[in-house]
């Protein structure tokens, strides 16, 4: 198939598809057929809550966009522009709500200002692993109540993404009891921090630039991060040798969200085209942290010494994350509906999972 | 958007329209500006081995069909054939490479007999998980192997869906040791057949309509089939009550697999929609085949016993199956080359997945 400029010997007014605004293409088939290819060009402004081409998330959004204009032969054109260009980092789902953008790319656990009940959507500690969490979302009712509580800000939020199992962090002294944790300083966000801080340890926030020098010069004990991929280029091994394995994040998901006026007036083939794109981005993004994360184990520092959590804090962490949700659903009545959808698939998934994919596990090891 | 029928009043030649053969539909947009939508039509055959509309796997190629369609605003229609109908079941790999069909969704350890190579494809007794599978395929050279050698075929080849990890089968009578096996006659194919073979199992292939009699006459003595959602339609729990859970095929692909020069014909905004269409189909399986073995589990009959297999069993296994593969790499230098990349992939990825998925659900459980 050929492509050409605009035949003029057709009988097809090149006046009429200027006044449409229509990106024009035309194709000549092999039989001699013309047709005439695309439909009027939308153009969508996205921000995200990355650096520009960030590794795996930054860079998946972007192959996001690209797909979205490959499968509209070019009529739907999203503009992704990184962290603080349009928008600052974390006013992305205001500024989309407010309209100002068309839409965003961001982790749903950054909202919880807005409402408790967002953390859930974002990930559970020692909840669901990245498939589990999308299986509850489109069969078990997670995404019906995702989109219902959005609405309320305009939104429209479709699964961009998810990093798999993320580790445990990084720490300078090593765990050896549930008391080590006592008086700590992590950094840690969301319901893993309410837990820990459960556990006796103080958990602060800190924007991704002042991590490192805060664990060097000791004015933080230990920082969870995401996993060995995205941990090596932040160089947290120099100052707290010992890697802690997972289980705060086990499947947290990133947003593609729009603005839900702006996304009801795309076309019907527009929106299938976002939402097979976003599918798409989704396992490209956890495959991709997979490879990477097994790629970036095998070339650790040396002195980074790989270490499981002791029981008996894993076995206080059960506990104090049941009080974190019961005081969670107490305060919000968004918060306690949605846990109760998530604990009914939680129920439902886990005789499954344990005679299938654990026990698998347990036999290939 | 509204849509109406074709304005007469522009000057855009209908006749030139029919003429090109192109699917069209008129759109209006609220600024008044109209455009033309979409390329040229295409229709494209596709066979499966399934019954017509058979669960997750006949319904899940039917979305794809509809999901391409939406895509490209109509210009793509796949035209689905249930088994039987144009082509028998097992015949749409030659139909597609010989172009009587355009393209087929099946299983690639059907094909084994074309080249040993495939079943490793297909899935792997022990090996890897879904997920896993699908990241050698995109990140490990799975995918750029899998299309050489499916090229001598004049076929180009897609993951078309994956069913996680599937149950061990159905047995008359409990297996408490390996030697318990002996004699056994078993339905099951592929790879898993051959272990089972060294561990004394006779191995036996049995169309799907004939295995509940068998079973129930004591012809054969237990059968694998995929896992609850599926094996609950077979009845088999009456005649075979120890269900064990799974090693054989922790992660079976399907195939959604085009006649090569067919392919190379499509338009790129065409093998795009296939390709994001059939990511798509592939989340959307994984996730239902969850949901649905979670669901069926929940509702087995009273009589059925869920087993794991012996120790001796499954370590017997595991140097069975280093033989077959070595006896495989012996006969075919295809298979060689492959096992080493899934091998190479298997090395890489074991020591990640060991302390993030593995070691989470231990710690979750």
């Amino acid at each position: 198939m050929k492509r050409r400029d605009f035949i003029t010997g057709t009988s097809i007014s090149a006046a009429a598809l200027a006044l449409s605004g229509c990106h024009r293409a035309e194709e000549t088939a092999e039989d001699g057929t013309v047709s005439i290819n695309k439909a009027k060009k939308v153009t969508l402004k996205l921000a995200t809550s990355w650096p520009a081409h960030f590794p795996i998330m930054g860079t998946g959004v972007d192959s996001f966009a690209k797909r979205c204009f490959e499968l509209s032969g070019g009529s739907l054109e999203i503009k992704v522009y990184p962290k603080n260009i349009l928008v600052p980092a974390l006013q992305v789902f205001d500024a989309t709500s407010a309209a100002q953008i068309d839409a965003f790319h961001s982790g749903v656990y950054y909202w919880k200002g807005k409402n408790p009940a967002f953390s859930i959507f974002g990930g559970m500690p020692l909840g669901l692993t990245s498939e589990e969490m999308i299986t509850w979302m489109k069969f078990g009712g997670g995404y019906a109540l995702w989109r219902e509580m959005y609405g309320k800000f305009n939104l429209y939020p479709l699964i961009g993404g998810t990093t798999g199992p993320q580790m445990g962090g990084w720490f300078k002294k090593e765990i050896r009891s549930l008391a080590d944790l006592k008086g700590l300083k992590m950094r840690i966000p969301g319901l893993g921090g309410e837990v820990m801080k459960k556990l006796g340890v103080n958990p602060v926030l800190l924007p991704a630039g002042e991590i490192y020098t805060s664990l060097e010069r000791g004015t933080i004990d230990a920082t969870e991060w995401v996993g060995p991929a995205l941990d090596s280029m932040m160089g947290f091994a120099k100052a707290a040798p010992y890697y802690y394995t997972g289980w705060h994040e086990p499947g947290s998901i990133l947003e593609i969200t729009f603005n839900k006026t702006r996304w009801e007036k795309l076309s019907a083939e527009h929106q299938a085209i976002i939402t097979a794109a976003s599918e798409e981005m989704t396992s490209n993004m956890l495959q991709e942290f997979r490879y990477k994360n097994a790629k970036a184990l095998q070339v650790l520092p040396l002195n980074v010494q790989i270490k499981a959590f002791p029981k008996d804090m894993m076995d206080a962490a059960k506990i104090a994350l049941r009080e974190v949700l019961e005081d969670e659903s107490q305060k919000s009545s968004d918060f306690k509906r949605v846990l109760k959808s998530y604990e009914a698939f939680v129920k439902l998934n886990k005789p499954w999972d344990d005679i299938s994919t654990r026990n698998f596990l347990e036999i290939r090891s």
